[in-house]
């Protein structure tokens, strides 16, 4: 099985690059796609489910589940039950072959498939640029909120990343290869890292096989 | 000019990366070359060249400066004429032509010439068992002696680095790509890191030729 996670700054082009290396290595790509299998999977609504994997740990203010009204401290016992959803989710994803899998802690809870793990950053004044380029219409935030807004964020990828995997999200020692996207075209990188990728696999399958 | 700077962790391949990296893309390697240089320049003793380009900021004992015996504050004054040595020669030989350079500050002291910047790191345990490889004839240390030189020798990469710099030894933002080389043989790792840096010049290329 080829595995590879992408964990990203918000506005790395993290997720583009995620992108061009599925279909540059013609696999598949799980990024969405997780938070779709856990509300289907535990009836819960779609937006809900991606505000708990998105936020912080600690919920404070009351959200739909379904048609209900939930209050904390349900917020907190939901939150834990996406969290093992996200794991049975992502185990059955990646036990259907190779892919790219964004977030979300997949280095950690994927690791017996000996993934590759990448992590994507760029500078500040890059990632704000990203932002300002690919805004959606009509709205319009000052560079001080869109850096408020990446950091916002990345703490709550951290945390969370924390909570699932009990180690330090951006650390270099949890990845493979870290790379800085700062004034590289996405569309240029993705064949590098897709090579990349090819040679660690390639590595590893001649590991096992001296291991054989 | 095409400038790779390295740095690396110690026990972590970056030395044998480099210049693998250098005779792949058939320019100049400088590493001890800098030692050697200052030492020339300043009538130094190498050994002790050596020893205060690796050793913490304030060296606490005696040591010899050519054939005098020098004790601090001496050694402080001398500390700060290396540094300015050091990078009056790095400048000097990057200006040569295209050459890998190995730690000391370069990434940050040869800024003006735009290097692709490497960090290589790898897993502890993965470090020991490589200095334990190499180690020379004669030579045994334990594994703990072996992770307390380790650590003792990237402390003294880091307070040099953040005297040269200001900024923090191995943190992922000063760098273009991190590799994590646990499990990797340089050999193999080595042409893909050649790639990725032509691949870069390359980049750098386009940009400053839509600039022009």
């Amino acid at each position: 099985m080829r595995i590879i996670t992408i964990s990203r700054e918000f506005g790395s082009g993290g997720r583009e690059l995620g992108k061009r290396m599925a279909e540059l290595l013609g696999c598949a790509y799980y990024d969405r796609e997780i938070i779709t299998a856990i509300a289907r999977e535990d009836s819960l609504d779609e937006r809900y489910v991606e505000k708990m994997m998105e936020g912080p740990s600690f919920m404070t203010y009351p959200i739909t589940i379904g048609c209900t009204l939930s209050y904390p401290p349900y917020a907190k016992q939901n939150e834990i039950s996406i969290l093992i959803s996200q794991q049975r989710v992502m185990k059955k994803l990646a036990a259907k072959g190779d892919c790219v899998v964004m977030g979300q802690g997949a280095d950690s809870i994927l690791n017996e498939y000996q993934p590759v793990k990448l992590f994507v950053y760029a500078d500040m004044e890059a990632k704000i640029r990203r932002c300002q380029e690919r805004r959606p219409k009509g709205e319009y935030l000052t560079v001080r909120e869109l850096q408020r807004e990446i950091v916002r964020v990345d703490l709550g990828r951290a945390k969370r990343y924390e909570l699932i995997t009990s180690s330090k999200w951006g650390n270099k020692e949890n990845y493979h290869l870290c790379v800085n996207t700062t004034g590289i075209p996405i569309k240029a990188l993705a064949p590098q890292m897709a090579d990349y990728a090819r040679f660690r696999f390639e590595m590893e399958k001649q590991e096992t096989s001296e291991i054989e």
